[in-house]
């Protein structure tokens, strides 16, 4: 893997969560990154979240620093505003940048003030230890319930030379992005300008944060950040864009889906794929209903080859279709044709089942083009052992 | 308990499901009833639902039987249509109605063929077993993965005499009805018309059915059935409608809480008032988020007064309020107010979660005056041991 030219790393423990695990880290790029963002459409919305949406606002997309923090959410508190921009201040002097161009960035816990002394104590030693190796530890650090650090690389060799793309995420409960998910951060040191990351950031999250659900919770913290500092020197030529999008939805794609797999109590990771609908939104909400109905996840949490609750689940989708010309495969195997049972043997699909990666696949035979690509896992005793007692 | 005027049950087992307890049921009204029905929204829709409303269609709303069996749902079924129909036949060629007057209805299983012999062999023995004392015992044989059966009962006493209104319904999981639940049958001895029975319904439906969620999945059957078969000779007086539509309210609102309580694998029963929102519309959209958040559900279940997951969730049913207004109470408790934590002491309100029956309630300040009640129960790993191995 070879990392994005011009972005360092740095992470510490600041004592914001009660482990004493990094809890704080740092993002900066030598030179300000042109950059993009999504935010949750949660009505209630984290203190960074406002200000880091204001920030890109005011410094025209250009972004020199992010300050990212576990443990806390800085959501639904007294202080949460003040906290978030003395934070963002405190770096930015340190840093010497204007305060518009750090962003910050929060998860875990909603409703608990968060101690701004703890960040602000923290920064000297993040900024002294900036690394370009600091990569994985920053994955490693927004780490919250979250069982494995996620992480995803892509290059595009252009005519004028290779730029590299970088994601890193988190998330494994609350999960059901809209426009983005709990925390993600792609660098890429292509030259691209703000306009075309929007675009294809825009477009992007469509095919890959929007595809994730875990328990059809949206968080208040959703932020999906998209960095291009051009240390590559490698500006991509009109008809090379597309190919920079690809490495760059590429990298999307695979953080959401390691989402899904790390899903809270998971143990099998499920992609859905859903075709002939009316058009592809008409499939994603399908394969969304499909995702989010706890009928169908704890049928694959048992191995239980139990289509009627997938049909059921896509009658409830809002969409028009006729359950007589719709056919479901599960792990390739038919198991519903034209709306009625298929014959196939329970037991060796039951055993087909137990794997750790599940498909379902759900086909409307028609005209229809629409067609998604949705991913989930299964739900078991874990999530409810996890959320029962773990407070986020 | 006075069971209304007119109406005779009988039970039987009659080999539809595996485990020997009565799984067909029959419902006769002496005289036809007028009757009003509403049925799943689910875009798949079982056999005797789509029979069912053309029978109502084709009687003008008159309905002398009920022929209900549990075990099997005949949903997506090769056979589906022709048995249902060949059910109703044999049931009114043994009750000498037209067929038209004989409602079908299943539930159980999806996507297994179901033997129209079993039905038609058992049906002589129902109908010379009907007697008016059935009522529990249809209850109890409708019952799926319910643990106790669900009736409610009550009475309006008017000028000219008592009416009196009975209903029964089960349903356990995949409940989250639109429009109606699994199944429900509410019989009334009152003299209506079909018009106000559908009025009467339909508002009835909005405040009771429409108002609970155990899993948020809508099934392919539910079906619930409203008839007046005016037995008691006694048809309200203008003045007096109101009072046999709160009775009759009351009721649906009964069977659909004793529906919440006995959730797949639930402990808690949790009734969740919004208030302040800006119509009931939208106050019933903010309930049922937080109803059917996965996160809500499972801290009920863990006693945990996470008030922050309560918000988020209200946060995300597509409703604009302002969080900074926005005040939660938990078991009387005030545990946030104005969208910020209050101080409250969370031993002892962790000790009044583990009550049975637990209360939310979201209060918007302001000038809204929207409302409305809504009824769910906890997340427990018994969901998922019920789901990860029975076959619905």
């Amino acid at each position: 893997m070879n990392l994005p030219l011009g972005y360092v790393y740095a992470t510490t423990y600041a004592g914001i969560r009660q482990v004493e695990k990094d809890d704080l880290a740092l993002i900066v790029s030598g030179m300000p990154a042109n950059a993009a963002a999504v935010f949750t459409q949660n009505r209630v919305q984290a203190a960074p979240v406002r200000l880091g949406r204001s920030h890109l606002k005011a410094s025209k997309g250009l972004v020199g620093a992010v300050v990212i923090n576990a443990g806390n959410a800085n959501c639904a508190t007294r202080t949460g505003d003040a906290v978030a921009l003395a934070t963002c201040k405190a770096a930015a002097r340190l840093l010497r940048l204007p305060v518009t161009q750090v962003v910050p960035s929060s998860t875990g816990v909603i409703g608990v003030e968060l101690d701004p002394r703890k960040i602000i104590d923290a920064l000297p030693r993040l900024v002294s230890g900036l690394s370009a190796d600091g990569f994985d530890a920053v994955a490693r650090a927004i780490m919250t319930t979250d069982l494995v650090p996620k992480t995803a690389f892509a290059e595009a060799r252009l005519r004028r030379g290779a730029v590299r793309v970088a994601g890193m995420t988190k998330g494994s409960g609350m999960i059901q992005p809209m426009m983005a998910t709990t925390l993600g951060f792609v660098m890429t040191d292509a030259l691209l300008l703000p306009a075309q990351l929007r675009a294809m950031l825009k477009r992007g999250v469509e095919r890959s944060y929007n595809r994730i659900s875990v328990d059809g919770d949206t968080s208040t913290n959703d932020t999906l950040l998209l960095l291009a500092n051009g240390a590559s020197g490698v500006r991509p030529l009109p008809g090379e864009l597309a190919m920079v999008e690809a490495a760059i939805t590429d990298c999307m794609e695979r953080l959401a889906q390691q989402i899904a797999r790390d899903g809270e109590g998971a143990r099998k990771f499920v992609t859905i794929v859903v075709t002939g609908a009316p058009d592809n939104q008409a499939a994603a909400r399908m394969a969304r209903a499909i995702a989010n109905s706890p009928l169908v996840k704890t049928a694959i949490a048992g191995s239980d080859p139990n289509w009627g609750r997938i049909l059921s689940a896509a009658g409830n989708a809002g969409v028009a279709f006729d359950p007589a010309k719709t056919d479901i495969r599960m792990q390739g195997v038919a198991v519903c044709q034209g709306g009625l049972a298929a014959p196939f043997s329970e037991q060796e699909l039951k055993t087909r089942l137990d794997a750790a990666d599940c498909e379902i696949r759900l086909a409307i035979r028609g005209k229809g083009k629409g067609e998604a690509r949705f991913w989930t896992c299964d739900l078991t005793e874990g999530y409810i052992r996890i959320n029962a007692s773990y407070r986020t």
